[in-house]
């Protein structure tokens, strides 16, 4: 049977819900070009709590898409890279992020539009 | 000054998070062939709810990435269509969906290796 996101049944419903999410696709569009440690990650991603990046990582190490590899070091060493399943979703993720880069001044012209076609307060 | 979605104060971080957003992405999946009713639109994305739909177009709206045409008629007709902005952002949200469609049997073998080997309950 082919996944269908439309089934709320069907499980590719659920994974498009952990890849369509903004940490997603931020953190695989920049573990994109190399490994990364947590840190960098952080620094990264800016405005993500050490929580949510934690709980992102292992949602997209659980799903299959990154790797996470501790180095018995002093003090320890932990990197994250894509797996071979998570490179085939860079593009998906980089297309995304690329129509947010180019079409944001777009949304925000029509956003105001709609807010003074209304008479919303700013 | 070039929008980057991971500066958290950019408005493209919080268009990211609509257009990301998985019910956004169905949405704009689904009109991308055709213009709808509200209740073919609540047909075609199975299991949202009436007020999430409300919400999710509404937001579309604003964004200036659906219409929402109303015929004054008896009983009313209300269409969504995407517009210019929109179609734009078809081709982003169909990769996003098709990576779905053709790599959600691998995220599931992923998952339950992960779970088998954190001797996890199913």
């Amino acid at each position: 049977m082919k996944p269908n996101p439309y089934d709320p049944e069907c499980s590719s419903r659920r994974a498009l819900e952990r890849i369509g999410g903004k940490w997603s696709i931020l953190i695989v569009n920049l573990l994109r070009e190399r490994t990364m440690r947590f840190a960098e990650l952080q620094h990264g991603v800016e405005g993500i709590s050490q929580k949510m990046l934690t709980q992102t990582l292992r949602g997209l190490e659980r799903d299959g898409l990154v790797e996470r590899t501790a180095y018995p070091e002093v003090p320890p060493r932990v990197e994250y890279r894509l797996t071979p399943l998570g490179r085939t979703l860079v593009e998906p993720s980089a297309s995304v992020v690329r129509w947010t880069e180019s079409h944001t001044k777009e949304v925000e012209l029509a956003q105001a539009r709609y807010d003074r076609a209304r008479g919303a307060a700013r």
